[in-house]
């Protein structure tokens, strides 16, 4: 009988933990997402300049959360931050039937997730070892600390009971909202803004390419939201909620951008139509586990429309960012959030739950977004005085590829 | 006792839906492979629309699953039609051991892959609002009526003991032999066929992109196939069976096409080499689960020629089918349900079967094929006198890019 | 209670068979990296033939595992070689809770990795068909005597105490060497070499498409390495240990790449930190399962300065290896498997282990890489001496593409 017993926790642990792992490849995958999708979507000098920030998100990110910001994350917490060296062996608290270092993984598939989002505003001009400082801050301490106010069971937005199933608030807000901040400092590239206040639009050069990326994104969406179960066991209904939610937002989120960018432009915005998928995703995040598929259309549709008047939004205000990752990460990041306390069919207001939830969810992704801002831009700040942050603008007109790195992106060699 | 047996029973449904999940996932991101391989199988100035006219695929066509669709393939049956709205939470009669939503997902993969199949054949001439008509019909009502057929319990060809794993016959030669429909009422493209009758090649503008999105489906198909088993609990041996006979008909129809085109035409045909693959896969799809390995590697080796065959076969009947869909997926899909016939090792007549499931097989897969081609004819003639279903001839001229994106895929902005 | 056991025993095979078939199809979709990779790094002209190559690797390659090489790796074995026709049903002795055709299947990934790691080295100048009989006979014979040596519990290492926990020796040096010996049988491209003894750099045709390859390679390691486990069920620590190492590794080598060619080059080598992250991989792949987090980082920073070097010595050797990939795979797989004898918590040399492992190590891995080196050797010398293995000087000028093919990669046909 207590042979049963323990093999019949083997096999929970071993269930979960395949599932969490497969889930946190998927993760992972998406970093290939958001190297594409933003390599396409700028000029062609740049590219290889991107996707090495996005190689620099994983790699020093990936370290700084190793060392120290998981510790920061998961650690004993008072409720604002917690600190333990490496990955602790120590049980965190939060109940997991996979083991501490697995949980690292998944984890850390979240944590450069949030710093790739910025990686897209920053496009085309910022240097790049000022870029790895502001990366390996941001994995070791500022993600981090969010993460624990939402995610550890001692933090204080999980206390409030704020729900932020796969990030919502705590990785799309933190890093469109921490996007927003370092293009504010770093400025607009040259000639994106004209002297009468009139922007230039600089198309990307391989479409196609960011539709990859485009289609790695959603594909790896469908680990980053149902992984956020942490386990398989005891969560089948709840897997299944989340999977078809995260798809009909999406499909919501696309839809909504074709038919308003038609009717407003006369030409469906094809560009926009893959930001308007994302939109429908990240604003899905938050409350993929306590939304019903009406309501996950309905956030979809909401989505799709919100980014295409974000991405006007900003480039009115002169925030130049190339990829917008502003307005489909910050944007539909705390829409999503806020969401939650319309849609959630417990607690919602929409479904007869009172205001008490959405207030805690504006509270929870207001915190998120203004900590993010304020701590970002003062980073940014202090890397302008020190090392600076903009390449020079020889370099920029040249292409960062050419003079940093010294090479091509394509090269006719018949 | 009672404890452990239910949570035996939780633990069961969790292995079960970390399986299904992550093999509709992997389904899912075959829809990536769909919109590279036909973006660049076509030519550069209609890529993006391609691209869209796949992403339409999914986002309409998966709405239309949602609301109409799953409700006719699988709400309770009298064996022709059936219909509930939505998700039904009811018992669907097939002993899934997932949730219904989750079954949802795993079949939202195949009815967009279906759909996306046509696509392909569509390219380069088809208006975008009346292509996502026919999206949403053939998600809606004819695909929903052949999976009910094929897949729900009380289906008639079920009943029968028709035998499609995965769907040779309800999904490709379904989606095969709608784009043969679509592509006839669309008509080919603008210089396409000369006068004499002869026919032009139009290459493709980026075999790289082509093989990136082969190399998806190839992966994805290792989901497709078997994720049919909608379970793993008790399948073990069957899901082993089913990925080698997977790889096997792959590689076989791969190396076939290779062959067949270096003695046919003194040079390989790259680009038949990857339809020869796909051509494998598609055959193998309906007998995966009943036939030996053996068996799998013949089936490859037929497809593979059968394929370039096909291909000749309609364009010598002008046919304008850009990509090869329906010789890919039509034809081989018809070959590898009529194959299961020949080769299934209960009941194929080359190993003792008799004639009865040869028969069976033939009749379905004719049956849905004809229906296909059948109803996709008179919806296209309908759109065709209605809302029209091809761009004008100065759009097809400058490309659909151009004209209803108003972007280009590729800008030389150095 | 005998019903309870039995349906432990189903789960548990359920449970194993979910997570390598999910392994096995991550590990089969790093074909794609290996084809995109190699495909963006070298010239245009001659991309479709590098991916016709990686076709034949899988097709070819699964072919001749399935029919000869996995007999030869798991049939019984006499210590050094062994025999069955096909896929046996016997128990292999292993312990295995999957099918043997689903192990099959997962064989079949690392014995396809192999070879494409050779076809990287022979780009843009062997002749297609001779390829295909290198690939059957690297698949049927070679491979699997050395995976009988190393993963076969009655191989000559395995029974030492090897310990190659997914093959930095048995699939990346054995790949490697064979690279080596056929890069030196074949010559390097017309052109590389100018008569002085100095080398022309031929960059890469597609850096973007390289790291599409790259990022899938990186995704498909996370299928690779802990796939290796064959199975969850008693393995969730060893799983999360796995994992973590895999990702530290690759990172640390990205970073220690990036660093090193900045300080050396004053600019940051993008090519070559693709190779270093990839490094990273290889040399952590053979001790994932025994090294601690700690210990991975530093591998991968030595394997990250390594491949820089080991580039530029096999360049001064005149070995022209396009895609660097002898430095990658054969210089750190073999610094990889040595390392476990340093850096394994038990029984490394650095953790008070004494030498006994590290003995084990080098002889493992000299025995295999020399194996490999000679016999590959052999081949290709016989090869040329029979049916040739060089384009002529013609079509290595015109590219493959062209002449073998009659396709162009990229057509601009607006």
């Amino acid at each position: 009988m207590e042979e049963i017993s323990s093999l019949l926790t083997e096999q929970t642990f071993a269930i979960n933990t395949v599932w969490v792992a497969l889930c946190a490849a998927l993760i992972f995958f998406m970093e290939a997402g958001f190297a594409l999708l933003e390599a396409g979507f700028i000029r062609s000098k740049n590219t290889m300049s991107i996707i090495a920030k996005v190689i620099i998100d994983i790699t020093f990110g990936g370290i700084a959360f190793f060392i120290v910001g998981f510790g920061i994350a998961y650690g004993a917490s008072n409720g604002w931050f917690a600190f333990d060296m490496g990955i602790s062996s120590n049980d965190l608290g939060l109940g997991l039937t996979v083991s501490n270092k697995l949980f690292w993984f998944i984890q850390l598939g979240f944590a450069v997730a949030a710093i790739s989002i910025v990686s897209g505003a920053l496009a085309e001009r910022m240097k790049l070892w000022a870029y790895a400082i502001l990366v390996f801050v941001f994995c070791a301490l500022l993600y981090p600390l969010v993460a624990n106010w939402v995610w550890n069971p001692n933090g204080w937005l999980a206390l409030r009971g704020f729900n932020d199933f796969a990030g919502s608030a705590a990785v799309h807000a933190m890093g469109g909202f921490a996007a927003l901040a370092a293009a504010l400092v770093l400025g607009p590239r040259l000639g994106k803004y004209n002297e009468d206040g009139s922007s230039n639009t600089i198309p990307g050069h391989n479409l196609p390419l960011a539709a990859v990326g485009a289609f790695i994104l959603w594909f790896g969406w469908f680990g980053f939201n149902p992984g956020s179960s942490l386990g398989a066991v005891g969560n089948w209904e709840l897997i299944g909620s989340v999977v078809v939610n995260t798809f009909l937002a999406s499909a919501a989120g696309g839809i909504a951008t074709m038919v308003y960018t038609y009717f407003t432009y006369k030409k469906i915005d094809i560009t926009m139509v893959i930001n308007g998928i994302l939109a429908g995703l990240v604003s899905i995040t938050a409350g993929c586990n306590v939304v019903g598929p009406g309501s996950a259309i309905v956030i979809g549709l909401i989505a799709g429309v919100l980014v295409d008047v974000a991405v006007l939004f900003f480039d009115r205000l002169k925030v130049d960012d190339p990829v917008g990752a502003v307005a489909v990460h910050g944007v539909n990041g705390l829409f999503g959030t806020v969401a939650v306390g319309f849609f959630a069919q417990e607690g919602g207001l929409l479904f007869g739950g009172g205001t008490s939830l959405l207030f805690t969810q504006i509270i929870g992704v207001l915190s998120i977004a203004l900590f993010s801002f304020c701590l970002t831009y003062l980073i940014m700040k202090f890397l302008k005085m020190t090392v600076g942050i903009r390449v020079s603008k020889e370099e920029e007109k040249a292409g960062i590829d050419a003079v940093s790195f010294g090479v091509k992106s394509y090269t006719s060699n018949e």
